[in-house]
């Protein structure tokens, strides 16, 4: 886009204030109009929010932010904008109100969204001076993140809608029938009122509620949704099996929510031939590998914010750790593991980086190992890398167990020096080496300084024992 | 453990496979009693699907796996296991037989779980000799990964279940009461049903309808699930408010599914207070935080997979991507970009393993350059890098933009020698240094080779241009 965009945000709660940041986080202009004396800082709240979290699910440079105003009135804000998105309360002679007063003053061509989560679009152009310009544009909380949007209303318009939305890096789906809710929250509603039922009966709290969906179906929900899960579940057979196989739950009494669908042929066949136009291109191992690398990479990147099931991959992490070296006097077998997937590259081996990340957590180790833990931390004090020297000698491969011996070649003062090396376990075979040089810092002066009490005693005398040792012969044959 | 477990699986298909895939590779034995002819091989698969991914989900050394067997028969299979897993079709009668014959030959204390999706242990029980031992332990599948198992049965026999579960990384969830299909199928049973209307009446296919849960709320389950995550869109007045105003879409249409509960005051506190003692010792703003650190976690890590919101992230990175430096007779701006939670180590800054990811990312943006793409790698042509100098000068903080410089030192024949300078963009601080030396090698081979054609003409005018070009100063310091 080369000329700078306009968006006019009607209502700035939650849900505008996430709408005014996805679009100035992509170099839209945006004016906010809200009668709320207290709407500057509860958007300027999303938008701090969004501005930690939205540029950072780009690899690439982002666009330069634009232009946050407030306009005193709804004429004002709308004049000139491209895309006006209507967040009123849900109550429908609002929104016919606000919709008048933005179609007296808007452009006859600007796209007018409404954030509604239950209204047709019918209805929302109900007496409207140009009703095909009005249609449903439903996001999810936080909208600066959650990337769908349920578009619903005239052909044309959404056309032009879909457009403008995948260029700000969203999901437009257009619904092809308008009906109460759309699609997404009825799925949602039908959950909700499940989920009522099972509190009130005290079969479940909140908690095991969450539990359940988090550490199991949410994690295929997140890649797959719905009908690609149960394909697979269908195995080779297909989705008619499945389906044939679970149409008889239908008149079971599995929810408490029973109006269902007759399971005829012409119905089966709908969803098969769907399910195949949708996810026929892989076969169904194809899918089962797409699925679990999926789920591992999830899985994984909960690990650092330990939470869900990533808190629960630390507890089983702490429990199979093996315990630090105790032997000062021989080198430190520091770390054993294994290669995820999440580690691999485009050139179909462990890529550069994630060398690093193991030099890293092997240094880690003789961290633990010297006292210098997550306590001495919290305490100001740690140490820093301030050099690596990582030499690659051979390529490692996603499921590959590998382990790192590690040996101090200097331990003075505020100065750390560690030589790795990294060795596939199957055969021994030295895959990278590491001259790892750490300094010892002030958490609170960012400089560095030296090491204090125990930490100090223990570094002092781990260097002594191991300056003793011969220097590794990798080390040597690099000269 | 000191002493190894045996694990009986007696049905062996996705589920049972699944099961004997997840005890295996924490150090069990496990036996396998099927009638099916094929049973081997569909264990293997299974299994073959479980190895490449779950050891991978492990940041420690993983236990050695046990040893695989099958059984002629139950009785065999059964005679000495601490746990018995029930996988058979789903028919009362079957697995009354089987459970019959299982107890007949197992020892008194070992723990018989039934992976049953619909029935009570109650029905599972009846005229069992030993009723108490006989429980629900529902799994999701893939069993190997999902980590969540329902448990529904006699209090100490679950007691003893869940110990055993968490022992192998699992999340045991003790359900209250006996109810059919338990929580989770409840949840998937009222979704699925309402799905099925959806694709009946033509508002939605079975892909827009995975569209709309995986690019929007799924991502919200797969960490912290609905109650969590409605308390957040209650926002600072809490989840009595959240009830309050979205209990009157209880008597609207917005699912087919219409027995709801009445939302009494009592009901309403039950919810509250439960929600209180899950999340109230997080601020509303904290949970948004935690909630967004998640959600880019998850989005992110799905990019390398290019599935899902994934590939939604990586499209719009590609339009975003600023065009490959045109000038080579001036140091290469290869990159800029912010820097993303999941880079963040314990020490609050940018991990020292991500250094090395931004300059692997610079020097492919010199690969795109000269040609050597992605189908140049498919033609079975590439470089890898052989070692890399990293120098770290100051620390690099979330949310932080940052530009790398590149200069090609040296490209002759075989080898290819880069140095990298990132910077703070804000104020063009000089972050860490990287001297990069790489090697073109044949995929097929995996050894050294001269680079071709284009590939080969423009990497040496590359390099001619840029040895003119004093050396930078960053480099002249290190001497």
């Amino acid at each position: 886009m080369s000329k700078i965009m306009k968006a006019a945000i009607i209502g700035g709660g939650v849900i505008g204030g996430g709408w005014a940041a996805r679009f100035l986080l992509n170099g839209w202009d945006v004016v906010v109009s809200d009668p709320d004396p207290e709407v500057e800082r509860k958007v300027g709240e999303v938008l701090a929010n969004a501005r930690r979290s939205l540029p950072a699910l780009s690899d690439v440079s982002v666009p330069k932010e634009g232009r946050l105003s407030y306009a005193a009135s709804i004429a004002e804000a709308v004049a000139d904008a491209d895309w006006i998105q209507e967040s009123a309360p849900e109550r429908l002679d609002i929104k016919h109100i606000i919709l008048a007063e933005i179609q007296k003053h808007c452009r006859s061509d600007a796209l007018i969204g409404s954030s509604t989560s239950g209204f047709k679009p019918s209805e929302l152009q109900q007496g409207a001076a140009r009703p095909e310009q009005i249609f449903v544009a439903h996001p999810f909380n936080p909208v600066y993140l959650l990337p769908v949007i349920e578009l619903v209303g005239h052909a044309a318009t959404l056309t032009r809608a879909a457009e403008v939305l995948e260029a700000i890096g969203m999901k437009p789906l257009i619904v092809r029938k308008e009906i109460d809710a759309h699609i997404a929250d009825r799925f949602l509603e039908a959950v909700w009122r499940e989920a009522l039922w099972l509190v009130k009966d005290g079969i479940a709290t909140t908690q095991e509620i969450d539990d359940v969906i988090r550490y199991g179906f949410g994690m295929r929900w997140a890649q797959m949704g719905l009908f690609e899960t149960y394909r697979i579940a269908g195995g080779e057979a297909g989705m008619r099996h499945f389906i044939a196989q679970f149409g008889p739950c239908l008149s079971w009494p599995w929810t408490k929510l029973m109006d269902v669908p007759e399971l005829t042929q012409e119905l089966t066949d709908m969803i098969a031939d769907q399910s195949d136009a949708q996810s026929g291109h892989h076969t169904i191992r194809e899918l089962e590998r797409i699925r679990d690398d999926n789920l591992v990479s999830i899985m994984r990147a909960l690990k650092p914010r330990n939470y869900g099931t990533g808190e629960l991959l630390n507890l089983h992490d702490a429990r199979n750790k093996s315990p630090l070296p105790t032997d000062i006097s021989a080198p430190l077998k520091t770390l054993e593991r294994v290669i995820p997937v999440d580690w691999m590259d485009y050139n179909g081996h462990m890529n550069e980086s994630r060398y690093g990340q193991v030099f890293s957590n092997a240094g880690d180790v003789v961290m633990g190992m010297v006292g210098a833990d997550q306590a001495y931390i919290d305490g100001g004090l740690s140490y820093f890398t301030v050099a690596n020297e990582i030499g690659y000698l051979s390529e490692t491969h996603l499921g590959d167990v590998i382990h790192v011996r590690t040996q101090v070649l200097e331990a003075r003062g505020k100065k750390l020096r560690m030589y790795h090396e990294m060795m596939r376990t199957s055969d021994g075979e030295l895959l990278a080496t590491c001259n790892q040089l750490l300094v010892h810092v002030s958490l609170k002066t960012r400089k560095s300084c030296e090491p204090e009490g125990e930490v100090l005693a223990k570094i002092t005398a781990l260097g002594e024992a191991q300056a003793k040792l011969p220097r590794p012969a990798s080390m040597r044959d690099q000269g």
